[in-house]
C-alpha cells in the first residue's frame, strides 16, 4: 500500500499523475491518492470576491486564515472542481476511482481550532472564526472497503472536527496520518520541487536522503509550504512509515519516479 | 428503503430537510440522499463571468447547456458547496453521511450527448460542445456496500459518460433511475412549490393524486423543472417504484411529511 499526496501548487501535471497511477493501479498496486487545490482555491477567491489571507504563527509556519465563506469556497475548488476533475481523469483511464472529502464519512477527524496565534508586524495576536483543525483519527474502515472492492479512494481536505463540523487541514499531515493509520510502505508528497533544497531555489542542491530519526533536523532547509512536508514526513516515521519520499509532480511518471528514489528520500 | 431528492432552488431549507433525515435515520428507515445545486450554481456563474445559458429541446424540455467551463462551475457547486454543505449538517447531527457524485464509482452512467437541438427564435439549431447525459445505470453495489456499512449516501450530479466524462445529468431523472435500482418503497421528489399544480402558480390547485398508469397525461400541467420531475416520476412507477409524491421542502419535517402524503402523490 502506498499513499500518494498530489500538491496544489502551480506547474503540476495531473494528467502524468493520473497516466502513471493508472498504470499502477491496474498492475496491482494498492494505493490512496490525496490532493491539493491551493493556487485555484486563490484563484477563484479572488475572482469571487473574498481574496484569500495567510497567517503566520509564531513558530513560523504560515496557512490560510479559513473563514466560514473562504471554507466554501475552498470546498467548491478542493472537493468540486479539483477532486471531480481527478476522478474523471482516472475514470477515462478505466480506475474506479471515488473522490471524497475527509468529512464524508469522518475520514480525517480531529480538533477544531477556532482561533489562531498571529504574528502581524512583530507582533501577535489571536484571531477568531477560523475553520481548521487537525487530524488526529481516520477512518481506515471507509477506506478498507472502498480499496476492498476495487475502488481507488480520491481524497481531498477539508476534514470533520469531532462535532462533525468541516475543517480546514494541512493535505500533507493528512497525508501522513492516512500513511501511519493505513500501515502503508511509502508516503510520496509530490509538489512543484524536485525534493528538499539545502540552497532553496537552487534546484542542484537537492538532499537526496534524510535518515528517519533526523527528520527534524533538516526543517531549517524547508521554506513556506515545505516545511508542512517535513513535520507530515516526521509524523509519518514517526508512526512507523517505512519511506517518505519528496518527489516531483512536474516530471513523466512522477509516482513510479518517486517510488524509484527520485527527489529526498527518508528512511 | 426511500430515496429522498431535494432541489436546488430558492427557498429550501435544508436544516430542516436534514433534521427530519437524521431523525427518520437514526429511527431506522434506510434511505438516499440526491440533492440539486441550479439556483447557487446560477448565482457563482454569474460571480465568475460566465454566465448560465438555458436551452429548449423542440419538445419544450428547458435545460443548462453545460460547456467545459460550465461543467466545472457546476461541479463546484454541486460537488462542492452544496454536497458538502449537506454533508456536514448531517454529520453535526449525528449521521455518519458519505458524499458523491455520480461520477464517483460511475454511481450514474450513460451516454454522452455532445450536441443538443435546440429551439431558439423559433428556429430549430444544433448546439456542440454539450456536457450533457442520461443515467441509463447505477452502481447499486456501491450504494448497498454503504448503506450496509451504516453510512448514508449523498448523491449529486454530474454523471459519468460510458467512457468516464464528466456529464450533467438530470438530478430527478437521476432519482428516479436510483430508485428504480435499488428497489425503492418509494421516491421523494421536494422542491420550492407544494407539488404539482394544475393551475401554476396558484397553490389551492394542487393535485393530491395521479394513479401511476395516468401520469404521463399530467404532464400537460408540469410548467419548466417541473417537467423533469413529472417524467421522473413516470420512469419510477413504470420501474415498480410504488409511491412517487412530489413534496414541498420548505415545510418543517417535509420528508416525513411527504412520505405521510402531503404534496402530490403518484401511486
Amino acid at each position: 500500500m502506498i499513499i500518494v499526496k498530489v500538491g496544489g501548487s502551480l506547474g503540476i501535471d495531473y494528467d502524468a499523475v493520473c497516466d502513471d497511477i493508472a498504470g499502477l493501479w491496474k498492475a496491482g498496486q494498492k494505493l490512496i491518492l490525496i490532493h491539493g487545490g491551493s493556487a485555484e482555491t486563490n484563484r477563484i477567491a479572488e475572482l469571487l470576491g473574498h481574496p484569500p489571507k495567510f497567517v503566520t504563527s509564531p513558530s513560523g509556519y504560515t496557512s490560510r486564515f479559513t473563514d466560514r465563506e473562504t471554507l466554501e469556497i475552498f470546498e467548491m475548488v478542493y472537493c468540486g472542481k479539483q477532486n471531480k476533475g481527478i476522478v474523471e481523469r482516472l475514470q477515462t483511464r478505466g480506475v474506479n476511482a471515488v473522490g471524497l472529502s475527509g468529512l464524508d464519512g469522518r475520514i480525517f477527524e480531529g480538533k477544531h481550532k477556532d482561533s489562531v496565534r498571529v504574528v502581524e508586524n512583530g507582533k501577535t495576536k489571536v484571531l477568531r472564526g477560523d475553520h481548521t483543525g487537525t487530524v488526529e483519527q481516520v477512518n481506515t474502515h471507509l477506506l478498507e472497503l472502498l480499496l476492498q472492492n476495487g475502488y481507488l479512494p480520491v481524497l481531498t481536505p477539508p476534514g470533520s472536527s469531532f462535532e462533525g463540523v468541516a475543517v480546514n487541514v494541512d493535505g500533507d499531515r493528512a497525508a501522513a496520518a492516512v500513511a501511519v493509520a493505513m500501515r502503508a510502505d511509502a508516503l510520496l508528497l509530490l509538489s512543484n520541487v524536485p525534493g528538499l533544497l539545502r540552497d532553496y531555489p537552487d534546484e542542484s542542491s537537492l538532499i537526496a536522503n534524510i535518515p528517519a530519526a533526523q527528520v527534524e533536523d533538516y526543517l531549517e532547509f524547508a521554506k513556506d509550504r515545505m516545511k508542512k512536508k517535513v513535520l507530515g514526513a516526521a509524523e509519518a516515521v514517526q508512526g512507523g512509515v517505512k519511506r517518505v519520499i519528496f518527489g516531483d509532480a512536474r516530471v513523466t511518471s512522477p509516482v513510479t519516479q518517486a517510488i524509484k528514489g527520485r527527489g529526498t528520500v527518508v528512511s
